[in-house]
């Protein structure tokens, strides 16, 4: 087995970004960033995922040789067996086999996992969940993703489909979500369903100035940073948005608590990034009305998540020295 | 360790009967039933527990020695380790030394479970989830129990309160339940919840037959023979009530399959004993329509128990086998 303190390199592939880093012992020592671009195709990102991580060895100063392996995390059904990526919606990606390719430009064992595992497993190890024996992960992205831990381990379920938290029905016959069903947490907190809900607001008559912020900043989807210019603008349908993905947030975390008894809930994503506790501790507060009163339930912790951006290449590497 | 082989005494305490067996290989050999009659005093219930065990050795004609040792199941807060059950509300018990007491009075190794836990195991090992690696049992009562066993292992989470699943909220500002807050599952499914309903459309000017039942059964509640005539009679509130509860536990076990991908999640409880399929096909419908069309979902297996009234004290064999 390799040791924690050898150097791995991590890799966070996003459908926007990509993120290399060197890491050991869970702390990141240089790291890389690319565009994805996934419209280029499949050839043109594996490219700029070599192109990233070389340029980490660059600022390392290193080669191939001096990393115990590699790890990338992919947004979507991944099979960590073979590194093949089955199906990347994001990515436009079917049946790719990015382990079998990196390994090959790039000379080192190359390990490949689901993105929200891996960004969990930082967290359990090294952030947040440090210590604790049952660990839940939300991510609030364009979706609701999540991770379970459970004694230890991560819960992948009979089909690998565990963790689809996005997906729990807290509203019968509720809000359209994308998956074509009625009343998912998704449909309610996701950015998708907060700027779904800023456009009702405004087509009933509402102000709102998120569209001219999304046109100054260039953006054609609400991003996180739109948010947070939104917010400090103080704009009426944001802030209701913000304050209905917050209760739905908070429900969500009340019924994986009542279901798993997780010591800790960790939220990330790019918005609580940028947002951290403000945007968490309603969140909180909620989940604390709805979960039941036992023995301790004021000692869960309830957080958002304390490596941030660094999640993904840290928990890749943790995931890279398990496997070796 | 002991083994399966070995001959075990399991018992299943619930608020309404005392059920002993004695089981080998996940077979009753002979059992015995007595009525609890909790409302005469914890020293009266151990009493009577232990003629009911007794009661079981002479049916096998055989002596204490005979056994390789006693598991119980109590309806509530266990302490597996001391053998205490720290709070039993259907009993009225607090922390009570149930396993050392029963050892005294009995002679042979005693351990002490959470009833719902034990009954899970039982299905698990010899029952409905033999083979699988991940299931979830709902139990249909006067509250909705449940239990949750992933990667083979029993979940108990960090405080031990795992489970809680008839607490999960799928009705924001819904129905008050009897935890006080507003939209759980146990407040739609639950025995106590369907009387409620059907209080309410009487209320309204709907005519019942579920009074006149009661009477003549001589019931104080809505037991499950109860609806089980009152459904015979198509009697239009006890239908509706049932109705509404099957929907809530069929969203409910979307909501676990999207959250904990189970191979297997199986009914349990007196009302499902009773109904059977018949009970269990509509939730397993509305669960199809509400949890994600994966791979394999149409694999998801959706069943009543296999062992009925006998999950519990086999369960509890297995987990003596397992302590030994």
């Amino acid at each position: 087995m390799a040791r924690a303190d050898d150097l791995f390199i991590g890799v966070d592939l996003g459908g926007t970004n990509i993120e290399a880093a060197a890491v050991r012992n869970g702390e990141v020592l240089a790291s890389k960033k690319k565009k994805t671009r996934p419209e280029k195709g499949v050839d043109t990102v594996i490219e700029r995922i070599a192109r990233t991580v070389r340029g980490v060895f660059k600022k390392m100063d290193a080669t191939p040789e001096d990393f115990a392996g590699l790890c990338i995390g992919a947004p979507g059904a991944v099979d960590p067996a073979t590194g093949i990526v089955h199906a990347a919606p994001n990515l436009d990606w079917t049946d790719v086999p990015l382990g079998e390719v990196l390994r090959e430009r790039l000379g080192l064992p190359v390990f490949v996992d689901n993105d929200v595992n891996i960004g969990l497993l930082g967290e359990y190890v090294y952030g947040a969940g440090r210590g604790a024996l049952h660990m839940v992960g939300i991510w609030v992205g364009t979706g609701i993703g999540g991770g379970l831990i459970v004694n230890g381990q991560l819960v992948s379920g009979w089909r690998g489909a565990a963790g689809e938290i996005g997906h729990m029905v807290v509203q019968p016959h509720g809000r359209r979500c994308g998956c074509g069903r009625e009343g998912c947490v998704e449909a309610y907190a996701s950015k998708t369903a907060m700027m779904a809900m800023i456009e009702e607001a405004m087509e009933s008559g509402g102000k709102s100035v998120v569209p001219d912020i999304m046109a100054k900043k260039g953006k054609k989807s609400l991003t996180s940073s739109v948010i947070e210019d939104a917010l400090e603008a103080h704009d009426e349908p944001m802030m209701e948005a913000v304050e209905t993905a917050q209760f739905y947030l908070g429900l969500l975390t009340a019924n994986l608590v009542n279901v798993l008894d997780p010591h800790v809930i960790v939220f990330g994503g790019g918005l609580v990034e940028r947002l951290g506790e403000a945007f968490v501790e309603p969140v909180a507060a909620t989940a604390r009305t709805y979960y039941l009163q036992q023995q301790n339930a004021e000692r869960i912790r309830i957080v958002p998540s304390a490596l941030g951006d660094d999640a993904g290449p840290v928990g890749a590497a943790v995931v890279a020295s398990r496997r070796l």
